[in-house]
């Protein structure tokens, strides 16, 4: 069921089987499969997965091409709370490790917020990451077309932008290098440092060789209309027409939650094995946050490793559980 | 395009990029993917695979819950078409690898058939599993219900099974080990061996400690109408009531056309690495042929990794492709 205030304290008192941080696609792809595994789960959501802000995703399988990203979450949450899972909108500060359970803080509300405690066996770190945006003086500016023709994943998206202007956006000068597999599907690429950054030599001469534009000017706004991005305006009043854009500055990785855990992690992804399973025999990481690529459908599948480990997990120490679960 | 014995002469002058064998969801996945790194694709497909036959897929992200195996298929073949990949109705005979390429041999048409070879740089292989089933004597009594309530995988259909009566349709004393997974959804097992092999007592004592009875008779019959199986009619006439079957006798797997290529297999599964890659550099497995799950959502991913490493590997090569496969 989805918790309220109201409601919540019926579960408090409850020891989870699972708990999942994260409603995206891997959270609820978990949920959907640990409900089915009749084992108690509840996902707590703090609102807008990544996936939320994709128009549309056109490579899921089973799905027309211009689902948008909103749609299979929709669906996936309907699907799990017809499961009987509960679901809560809050925000999970931390979690302690207790030995046989874990504790999970949460805060629940923005303006008046509550705090609460719930308990669990296993935790799913499914809470995922969001892309650094250019920060510009009007942020509304960038929500305008983020997620519509300014993309934020070349695995993605180079295939709409085949052939098409394309600005990369970047944060440094490594994350400019995404030029080159861009390149594999466009020729016409612009590449802009807003004004925050040195290039190199060696980088600007690969860049001139594969016949890509650096363009070092501060960015005042992006134009266009409908969610279209149609060029830059930069400070010096210039416009660059475009077609298209590659946002390319990094992510940020939720999972602040688990910094009293001693885990794994290369770079800011959780390391895994092969169902998902970090270095804590207790908890797993699912989609973005773990390593490996950020798909929609490696997240669902990520989350049916992940709660079939879990289940095993747990029928090989109870044998077997006949009857539903109480809350 | 979808190929025919007319057009497919356009074909087999062509390199592919890559060849899959096999067009369930693994197959379409990856094939979908592909296109979409601008990658020349076939994918061939023999017809009917494994999620065929499912009535309604239960733990899919993003579909509802009653969807059927085909519905997946018929989208993402469509899917699939709209990105210009190429598909043909056939059956791959063998892969020899010639270095650079492999020429795949295949037969098209049943009852006249003709040969063709097409040559490509990497093969998927997606050609699956098909489950084995009772061999009775009326076989379209077994087709009735399989993939109804007549169940061929505990992960996938255990939920549906709770508290029901179950009868589990083994090939061997192994097969039958599956009760105890079974008996974390329902108490109510009985173990049919079709009189075709013997049971131990070591086993004997633990389905009895189980409170599971053992029934050692060979069948005549499933009963049931409407594809819903009611019980089972035994060679002496007696009736067994059931609510749901799960068989467990063992899997096909449709490897044959690899035969000749040195590769590392785990029983019949193929051994990959976390992007599907094979003991072979240019040989992947994805979905049920590979070790692993046997789950649509993890075909699906598998196609997902697959495709881009093949994409990673083209690219370092080639380092960019700006203009579309000319077939």
């Amino acid at each position: 069921m989805q918790l309220t205030k109201q409601t919540l304290n019926q579960r408090t008192d409850h020891v989870y089987d699972v708990l999942v941080v994260g409603g995206g696609a891997a959270g609820l792809s978990a949920g959907i499969y640990l409900q089915r595994y009749l084992l108690s789960t509840l996902i707590i959501d703090k609102g807008k997965a990544r996936s939320f802000w994709m128009q549309e995703l056109h490579n899921y399988l089973g799905l027309p091409p211009e689902t948008p990203g909103r749609a299979v979450l929709k669906q996936g949450k309907d699907h799990y709370l017809s499961l009987e899972g509960d679901y809560l909108n809050a925000y999970v500060e931390e979690v302690i490790d207790e030995g046989e359970t874990f504790a999970v803080k949460v805060r629940i509300g923005r303006n008046h917020p509550t705090y609460e405690v719930f308990h669990t066996r296993y935790l799913i770190a499914a809470s995922g990451i969001i892309d650094h945006l250019p920060q510009l003086g009007d942020m509304k500016n960038v929500f305008d077309y983020a997620g519509h023709n300014l993309h934020v994943c070349l695995i993605c998206d180079g295939y709409e932008m085949r052939n098409q202007r394309v600005g990369v956006f970047g944060s440094s000068e490594g994350s400019l290098q995404v030029a080159f597999p861009l390149g594999w599907f466009t020729p016409h690429i612009t590449l802009f440092t807003n004004g925050a950054f040195a290039v190199g030599d060696d980088l600007r001469d690969r860049f001139a060789a594969a016949g890509y534009t650096l363009n070092e000017q501060p960015i005042h706004q992006f134009l266009g209309e409908n969610h279209q991005m149609s060029g830059v305006e930069l400070a010096d009043g210039s416009m660059v027409d475009l077609d298209a854009g590659l946002i390319s500055m990094g992510s940020k990785y939720h999972a602040d939650y688990l910094q009293g855990i001693d885990l794994d992690y290369k770079g800011g992804n959780l390391v895994t094995d092969t169902m998902n399973r970090t270095s804590h025999p207790r908890i797993f990481a699912v989609g973005d946050l773990k390593v490996g690529m950020n798909q929609v459908v490696i997240a669902a599948a990520d989350g049916a490793n992940a709660a079939t480990q879990i289940w095993r997990d747990i029928r090989r120490t109870e044998g077997t559980r006949r009857v539903p679960v109480a809350a």
